[in-house]
């Protein structure tokens, strides 16, 4: 099926989905569920052939990501009973206005309509967008890279066998078939079918899909996070939210790139830092700034782009500041708008950083993994947004959503 | 100043523009009214410069849209006025949330940043967008057509005059000097410096945002209003309804553009709505198609584009469809998501229409005219969002803000 065709088809099961009961969301979230687990065995064998075909062509991380295993297919229909668990974010009357003239305004949330997914090697993705979206009233049209698309075919599949089972329109869940570029294209250029493109995946794709689409399109992801070492700092916090921030998990987007230390401090401070993440099991290299490399014996010396640089690895930058308005300044340089922490004892400080720092999150004396939905408490995630229109940060059901007005008078005129 | 000059000056003063707090914002209003009186006379003397200039270059109807005279003076020194008087819509806490590990994570409203507004030859749209970004602590880069430009500039220097006698930054509001099409494409593609573009025009100029702008942009505007009589409908409120969403102001982007009937009734009722819009001072042109023409003696028959024509005028579509169901099916087909209404006793038929047009605002027995921030109780509007990403239908004051999560932990690490 041509993409145009796909879309056509998304835009007509929209208008079914936006009326469904949450009863029968949920029904037909648990068969989606239970399809996947009786399905188990085809996608393993449509996983292994892309993993055969992939091996070779992508690293090891990324084989890493696009490998399934039973466990991981098992959780995949935990994640999508666990969206069905949430409550329903449709249909909320959110404000009702009574004018002056009885016009009775109500504010009430529905679905966006059509949501295009683009993502690369992830084949849960597939589950978890759909089931997202289901949830949210919203058709699906997933998009995946050409290593995981056996795998993502077979998921859809099942996914489309759950629904029909409930009596939705298969077309609620659409793979693109095509996984040249033109697919992606059309997505993004699809106005008057696509609500809302959603890309999820590396700083490549995202710029694509931000500077080319013309349907409207939400930056997620790329997280150049900062932790702020002030001159209040209580250090056993620092280093404890320093470790966890750098090394807990290097390859997301939450992790910390980048530490600042108040020059006050950094004689004190930065050989603790130096020792405590070289005695991890997976040390980490520093690439410190002039200012700092005479605290750091044995150190790299920071090149011009370490401060701008997303590792996902086990490196941090580091650099010194002078004070919470030398950390903002510098943050304000080279942010991401993703998540930023100071570390301070000094609550004018905090707050001088907290209003200050333009960020999606902005952290106080904690570490900057906890920007996830999950963590949050929304029990699910689309992705992190790190643009300011619509949702910021962390995308839940309720981010999937719109509003409008419904209003209702006795012949009222104006 | 070239434009990427000003774009770096705006994106400096939103750093200080966040934190500015209400009373000072409001000193700086009350400041920018009294300057706009003030300078009455330099601003009506510029704009008589405009009028020339464009005087047998463009029509009448921009002609009256471009003319200040001192009252329209004093109504745009009024609205900045009212503006002041709205509630702050910067630094309300959304929600408060308290994981089990003790994270404190707050949902705060924050203003978007830098806000480009691209308008036309209308020089009150400057004071108004100014104040409005003001208030929610945004700030604006004011880019209007070569037309207006000697107003908007005297307009804009009364406004900065305001500001900075308050002691806050003049570079909150910027008129870009330059009025060729390089700079729209400026601010269209600029990334890293503009927040939210809004187009405030025609529906050219708006189009050409939507699919041209980088930056995240609000389409905004068109309106192909539908009223719906039902066979349930009190023949009464659905004459008054239409005739008020058809003639009360014809050229606005809320007026009714088509009329769909219940066939069950359309004998009954197109004479009658035939003979109300023929007797106002302003008579109706009816275009009708196939099934409705029988019915409206003298009417011409209507052409291919007129269910998809903005006219913006003493015309209106009309045609007959099968009850609601026929109605939903053609608004789904025609609509550009604005403003539709159903005239109808029957509560089954209003709450399906209701659940199914995908519209910023549906009404129940109530003139589409009402889409409108001051109607709404909004207190002001910078634009309808068509839409359904951050905003839809009237955007006030709150529609240009966005939020940041506050995360405040006691070394708290995931």
């Amino acid at each position: 099926m041509t993409t145009l065709e796909i879309m056509r088809r998304a835009k007509a099961a929209a208008f079914t989905a936006a009326g469904i009961p949450a009863a029968q969301k949920n029904e037909a979230l648990a068969a989606m569920a239970a399809a996947l687990i009786a399905q188990k065995e085809e996608i393993l064998a449509a996983n292994a052939a892309d993993l055969a075909a992939a091996a070779g062509k992508i690293g090891d991380v990324m084989l890493d990501r696009l490998r399934l295993t039973g466990e991981r297919v098992d959780a995949m229909a935990a994640g999508v009973t666990d969206v069905m668990r949430l409550p329903d974010p449709v249909g909320e009357t959110l404000e009702t206005v009574t004018r002056p003239n009885g016009l009775v305004i109500k504010k009430v949330s529905v679905p966006l309509g059509v949501v295009a997914i683009i993502y690369e090697s992830r084949p849960n993705v597939t589950a978890d967008a759909a089931a997202l979206c289901l949830k949210s009233g919203n058709v699906c049209i997933l998009r995946c890279g050409k290593e995981a698309h056996a795998s993502a075919e077979t998921i859809t599949l099942a996914l489309r066998a759950g629904i029909t089972a409930t009596g939705l329109p298969a077309d609620m869940i659409q793979l693109v078939e095509d996984t040249s570029r033109e697919s992606a294209k059309a997505l993004m250029h699809g106005s008057g079918y696509i609500d809302l493109l959603i890309p999820r995946g590396g700083k490549g794709l995202i710029s694509a899909c931000v500077s080319e689409a013309t349907v409207p399109c939400i930056e997620t992801g790329t997280g150049i996070c900062h932790v702020y070492v002030d001159g209040a700092a209580d250090f056993n916090k620092a280093l404890a939210v320093i470790e966890n921030a750098k090394t807990s998990r290097p390859s997301v987007c939450n992790a910390e790139e980048v530490c600042l230390v108040d020059s006050r401090i950094a004689a004190d401070f930065l050989p603790l830092l130096q020792k405590r993440l070289s005695e991890g099991a997976h040390p980490v290299e520093l690439r410190a700034d002039e200012t700092s490399l005479p605290y750091l014996p044995g150190a790299k010396a920071a090149g011009e782009t370490d401060f701008d640089t997303e590792f996902l690895d086990y490196i941090l930058a580091v650099g010194t500041v002078e004070g919470v308005d030398g950390a903002i300044r510098h943050i304000a340089a080279h942010s991401t708008h993703h998540s930023d922490a100071i570390i301070t004892e000094d609550a004018a400080a905090a707050a001088r950083f907290t209003a200050s720092v333009d960020s999606a999150a902005v952290y106080v004396n904690a570490s900057t993994r906890f920007t996830d939905g999950g963590e949050f408490g929304l029990g699910c995630e689309m992705g992190i947004s790190t643009q300011k229109l619509h949702a910021r940060g962390p995308m839940g059901l309720k981010e999937l959503t719109t509003y409008k007005y419904i209003v209702t008078g006795n012949g009222t005129v104006r």
